[in-house]
C-alpha cells in the first residue's frame, strides 16, 4: 500500500510541474506536493489519537471524562508548537448512562444484549415488562394505527445498508428518535431498535434521540444485531415477552468546551479544520472521532513542521459535544460570529479512520476551478472529484449555514458503522497507513486553501467574476 | 462452493466405483457416497442448532437453562424419529456470574470490559484496588520472585497464535487457571488475563479454571483484546491503579445430564457421537456447541432417513456439563463401563462451525487400512487423511482412556478462537453450507463405521491379526 502510493506520488509529482495552475502557485504546488510525501512517512496523526484514546479514553460529551479530554487537547496542542491555544466554554445538558439489561421473559428466558440511547429517560428501577411488537421498518410503525399496542414493547427491526459514502445511515437513523416518539404516541411503554450498524458482533450502537413535544417519553434502547436476529426469531414463533431496565440521567446543565489552537497567517483570513473531541460512552472515540482530531491536528503539524508562514491562519479546532447535538459547533459559530466572513473555507474530518477517496466541496459555482486546482494536487492520493454538495462534517453545518464554504476530505465509510458509537469503537480498528494518507491529503489541501489566490464565494454583488 | 461439491462428488463417485475395498462393502460404500449427496442439499443440522440456540439460548452447565436444554433434546430426538431417548443425569460442582466490572483508577480512569473466569472466587462486595504488575508471558509470571507482588494485581498479556489446527489454544489457555494461582502464591490480590482468543472487539474470553490444593484463592478475570491493549499502552506510561469487581458464586452440587438416543442396530455394538449440550453462559453456545449437537444429530438423522438399518447401533449423546470439566463425559464412562468394549468407535464434534479438511484416528495400528479406506470416501468432500493421534473431542477422553477407538473429524479453526466462550459465539457466526458439509462427513462416516466389517481395536492377544 505504502509502495503504491510512493509510485503514485512519484507520477504525481511529474504530472504536477506539467500542470497550468491559475490559483495555487507553482511554489505552493511544490510545498503541497512535499506536505504528501512527509506526511505519508510520519505517524504524527496516529500518535494523537494513541494518545487521546488512551490517555483520556471515553469522553462523554459534558462529563468530567470530557473535561479532561480538554486538558489533553490544551497540552497536545501546546506541545506540538501551536499559537493562540485556548478553550471556550459552553453550557449544554448532560445525560448519563448508569446500567441497562434486557431479557426475553418468555417463552425462552435469556439475556439480551442492549444499550440506552442518548437522551433516553430511565425505566422504572424495577424495569418495564410487556409484549413485544415488531415492525419490519420505521415506515410500518408510523403507518400503523394509534391504537393497539398500549402497554406493549415497541421493536423497530429495520436493517442499514451497508455503503461506502455512509448513505444508509441517513435512513436507518430515523428509527433512533423514531422508534420512541411513534410509541409514545401509541401508548406503548419501551422502545427497541435494532441497532443503526452493519456489523454482526454483541455490541449494540448507542446515538442520541431526541423528544418531540408534547409526546409520552418512553424508554428507548438499541439492541446488538445478533440480538435483534434472536428476538427476531423468538418472535417467528409466537408471542415474546420482555423485560428492560435502564437507569440513565439527565441532571441538567453542565459545561462543556471548543478547543482552539492556530498557525498564525500574515492576513485575518482563517481556515478552518478540526474534529470533535467528546466521543459516545461506550467505546474510547478512536474512530469517532480521534481519528479526526489525529488527522487535522496531524495535518497543520506537518505544515508547521515545513518552517513558512501562511497567508492565512490556519485554526485547528477540537469541538466538544458533538454527539449529543452539535453542541461545540454551535458555540463556535455564535461566539466567532463577527469572524465567520474571514472564514474562507471549513472541514471537519469526522468519519473515521479510512482512506479519502473523494474531494468534495460547498463552493460557489463560479470558484469550482478553484477545487479542480486542488483536487489534482490530491490525485496522487487516490482522490478523484467530487460533488459540490459538501456539509463539510457535522461541526461545519453551523459555520456553512452562515455562509462559509466547506470541503468534505470524504473517507471510505464501508466499515465505519460496523464500529460507529460502539463499545468496539478502540485503537486496534484503525489502521496507520490509513490515517497518514488522511494526513497528506488534508496537509496539502490546507496549505493550498491558506494560499491560494481569491477564494471559495459568491463575489459580491457587482463585482466581475470574471476579474480573478 | 457448493458447486465445486458437486463437481468433487461426481468424480468421487465415479472414482468410488474404482476403488477396490476391503472392508468397507461396495454397498455400504455406495450409501455413504448417496448420504453425503443428500446431506449437501439437506439443511437439517443448521435447523437443529437454530432451534437450540433460539428456544434455549445460553444453558450454563448446572444451570435451569441446561436443564431446558435437556428438555429440549428430548423432545428434538422423538419429534426426529430417534429411539431409546432417555436422560442420564449426574451431579456436578455449579458455579455462576451475577456481575462484573473493572475500571483503570489512575492515572487515566476509564472502564474497562472484563469477564470473569469460571471458577473463580467472588472479590469483597467493594471490589479489589491495587497496582497492576504485567507479565508478557505465564512463563514470566512462573519465572517471577516469589515476593515483590503483594498486594497488586497481577496482568498476564500472552497472545494467542491463530492457527487452522487450534495448536496456538494449548499455549495460550495455561494462564487462565496458571495466573491466579501463580498470583496467589504470591500474595497478589487479583490476576488478570488478555482474553485466549484471536479476535480483537470489546467481548472478552471467559473459560474454567481450577485452583491448586493449598493456594490462596484470588479473584480472576479475562480482559477483552483491545482493553488488554489499553492496559498494556497505560502501563507503558507508568503506574497504573486498577479495580476489579466480581460477584460470582459456588453454592454447592447441581442435577446435569446426558441426553441419549439411539438409532438401534443388529448388534450390540455401538457408534458413539456427539456434542455438548452446555455452553457458557455469556453467548448463545452456537458455535461451542450447538454447531456440534446440530452436526451430530443431523447426520443421525440423515441416516435414519435412509431407512435401513444398521449392523452397529448409532449413539447419539448431548454431553451436559463439559466446559466446566467434562463432567458429562466421565459420567458416560461410568455409568457405561459395563458396555464400553462394545463401542467400536467415538467421535464427538466440538471445535466450531468451520469445514472438515482431515479424518483423524486412533486406531490400532493394525487397522488403519481401515481407517484409509473411510478416508476415501470422504475426500471428495475436502477431507485428506490425517495422524493417527486422534482425540476424538473431549467428551470422547474419558471412553477412549477406557480403550475406545476415536475418530476427528477436523474442522478448520482458523476463526473458532475469535468467537470462543464470548457473548459473541451466537448463531449469526455460523454458515449453513458449511455445517452440511459437516454433516455430510459425519453421516457417510458415521454410516461405514456402523457397518465396516471388523473393528479398530487391536486384537486380543494370540489372535491371527492377517485374519480379517
Amino acid at each position: 500500500m505504502r509502495f503504491a502510493a510512493v509510485i503514485a506520488l512519484a507520477f504525481g509529482l511529474t504530472l504536477g510541474s506539467a500542470l497550468a495552475q491559475d490559483y495555487v502557485s507553482e511554489e505552493i504546488e511544490r510545498q503541497a506536493r512535499a506536505l504528501i510525501a512527509k506526511s505519508l512517512e510520519s505517524s504524527v496523526g496516529y500518535d494523537v489519537i494513541e494518545s487521546l484514546t488512551t490517555e483520556v479514553g471515553p469522553r462523554l460529551a459534558g462529563s468530567e471524562a470530557e473535561a479532561r479530554a480538554r486538558a489533553w487537547g490544551v497540552a497536545k496542542f501546546k506541545q506540538l508548537g501551536f499559537k493562540n491555544v485556548r478553550v471556550e466554554t459552553f453550557n449544554m445538558p448532560y445525560w448519563e448512562r448508569n446500567y441497562e439489561d434486557a431479557e426475553i421473559v418468555s417463552p425462552f428466558p435469556q439475556k439480551l444484549t442492549v444499550t440506552a440511547l442518548g437522551g433516553s429517560v430511565a425505566t422504572p428501577v424495577e424495569g418495564v415488562q410487556g409484549e413485544v411488537v415488531r415492525f419490519e421498518t420505521m415506515q410500518d410503525l408510523r403507518d400503523a394505527p394509534l391504537t393497539g399496542i398500549e402497554g406493549k414493547i415497541v421493536f423497530v427491526d429495520e436493517y442499514m445498508t451497508r455503503t461506502q459514502d455512509g448513505s444508509g445511515y441517513g435512513v436507518a437513523v430515523q428509527k433512533r428518535s423514531g422508534a420512541a416518539n411513534e410509541a409514545g404516541k401509541r401508548g406503548a411503554i419501551a422502545a427497541l431498535i435494532r441497532s443503526v450498524g452493519t456489523d454482526s458482533h454483541r455490541n449494540p450502537h448507542t446515538g442520541q434521540m431526541r423528544y418531540e413535544e408534547g409526546v409520552a417519553k418512553v424508554p428507548t434502547a438499541a439492541l446488538s444485531a445478533p440480538d435483534a436476529d434472536q428476538l427476531q426469531r423468538a418472535l417467528s414463533r409466537g408471542a415474546v415477552t420482555l423485560w428492560l431496565a435502564l437507569d440513565v440521567e439527565s441532571p441538567g446543565e453542565r459545561r462543556s468546551g471548543n478547543v482552539l489552537a492556530e498557525i498564525p497567517g500574515r492576513t485575518d483570513e482563517i481556515v478552518l479544520i478540526g474534529g470533535h473531541l467528546d466521543s459516545w460512552d461506550l467505546g474510547t472515540g478512536a474512530i469517532d472521532d480521534g481519528a479526526g482530531i489525529g488527522i487535522t491536528v496531524g495535518a497543520a503539524k506537518m505544515i508547521m513542521e515545513m518552517g513558512k508562514k501562511p497567508e492565512r491562519t490556519i485554526r485547528v479546532v477540537m469541538f466538544g459535544s458533538e454527539e449529543t447535538g452539535l453542541w461545540g459547533a454551535r458555540a463556535y459559530a455564535a461566539q466567532h460570529a463577527d469572524e465567520l466572513d474571514k472564514h474562507i473555507v471549513g472541514a471537519e474530518s469526522d468519519f473515521g479512520a479510512g482512506r479519502i477517496y473523494r474531494f468534495e466541496t460547498k463552493f460557489a459555482e463560479g470558484k469550482l476551478d478553484r477545487a479542480a486546482e486542488m483536487q489534482r494536487v490530491l490525485a496522487p492520493l487516490g482522490i478523484g472529484p467530487g460533488p459540490n454538495t459538501a456539509s463539510g462534517g457535522p461541526d461545519m453545518i453551523p459555520a456553512a449555514a452562515a455562509g462559509m464554504p466547506v470541503v468534505t476530505l470524504k473517507q471510505n465509510g464501508w466499515d465505519y458503522f460496523d464500529l460507529h458509537h460502539t463499545p468496539d469503537d478502540t485503537l486496534d480498528k484503525i489502521d496507520p497507513d490509513d490515517i497518514a494518507q488522511n494526513v497528506a491529503a488534508y496537509a496539502a489541501f490546507v496549505w493550498m486553501a491558506a494560499n491560494i489566490e481569491g477564494d471559495f464565494r459568491a463575489e459580491a454583488e457587482g463585482s466581475d467574476q470574471g476579474s480573478d
